[in-house]
């Protein structure tokens, strides 16, 4: 019972999750959304996009899994806003202490994996790690778009920084990213994002 | 481009499971918590829960592609209350037409995909299905006890028919079955449930 007492833990404790608010505002009330909303909608995603990836293969189920628990870390780390870049100056620091403390709830193997799929995530080596950034950065993209650059219009974030963040995309799944500037030049046209 | 025009449109449209509201309260601040931190928190167990499965092999990646999609419905249908017995009664109609709109903003074939892993959850004949839907009912569980029991103090809620709620655990993950009784067991001694 043990092993399935750190396990359940470690579940109570990433409820945490849900209060960890990000910048980005839901298509529907612009209430700020959450950090375990942003995971569930890249799991799903995923499922859905996954015919764009460029590479042969990709691992789906390692996909879902990252972008599940991407953000774990932020629980204790806070959201660290994709624009803002003093606060990225310590964002890895901050970031690693957290994955010591929340991951080192679970039994050591299941650590273990936690640990090397968030390094994965953050190393953006392999094809399963650029197709979840890719939809990391998707995501957002959508939600300002629908809410009419909600995000955008904070200090600072102009379109060159925008298709900075979204470069993964084009690497990962060339066809989304044809999409992406799609939705970039409209919103620019629209006034929702400054050029 | 009509395919993934299609497929981002259902994306967008499923940016309102994050506003269906849940009986359940959230441990830290008890709001109450939407289908999309739900559904997100049981992707999670998936992941961490697996060796608990009593059969010999089950399909981790559709266990996750099923819970993370399991409420769509309920963007149209609403959440039913698990011990709302007269909410019960219309559930499955009001639950079909919804997956009939929501899906079918979807590609056809994924559309299909959606309709099949859906169905084969709500039937509960798989040992996906099954585990699953003990995930689906040990989340709240957890919620429950950690915030004395916040949906369990609802009228006409009794241990017996939180048990009866539960029996899908002891079918597919007898360990966590055993863990279960402790704290509904608990969770009457401590008053949080009423026997």
């Amino acid at each position: 019972m043990d092993r399935l007492r750190k396990q359940i833990e470690f579940i109570v404790e990433i409820d945490k999750l849900k209060h960890v608010l990000r910048q980005s505002a839901l298509i529907h009330d612009r209430r700020r959304e959450n950090d375990a909303e942003h995971s569930w909608h890249l799991g799903v995603m995923a499922m859905l996009l996954a015919e764009y990836v460029r590479e042969d293969s990709v691992d789906i189920l390692k996909v879902m899994k990252m972008v599940l628990i991407h953000d774990l870390v932020e629980i204790d780390a806070g959201d660290t806003f994709a624009y803002d870049e003093l606060g990225y100056e310590d964002k890895e620091e901050r970031e690693l202490q957290a994955a010591e403390r929340i991951f080192s709830l679970l039994p050591s193997d299941q650590a273990g994996k936690m640990w090397e799929l968030w390094q994965e995530f953050e190393e953006k080596q392999t094809p399963e790690a650029r197709f979840a950034a890719s939809l990391d950065r998707l995501q957002p993209l959508l939600l300002n778009y629908h809410t009419k650059g909600h995000t955008w219009k904070m200090p600072g974030v102009t379109s060159e920084k925008v298709y900075e963040r979204m470069a993964v995309i084009r690497e990962s799944t060339p066809e989304l990213w044809e999409y992406v500037v799609q939705i970039v030049e409209d919103s620019i046209a629209k006034g929702y994002l400054n050029r």
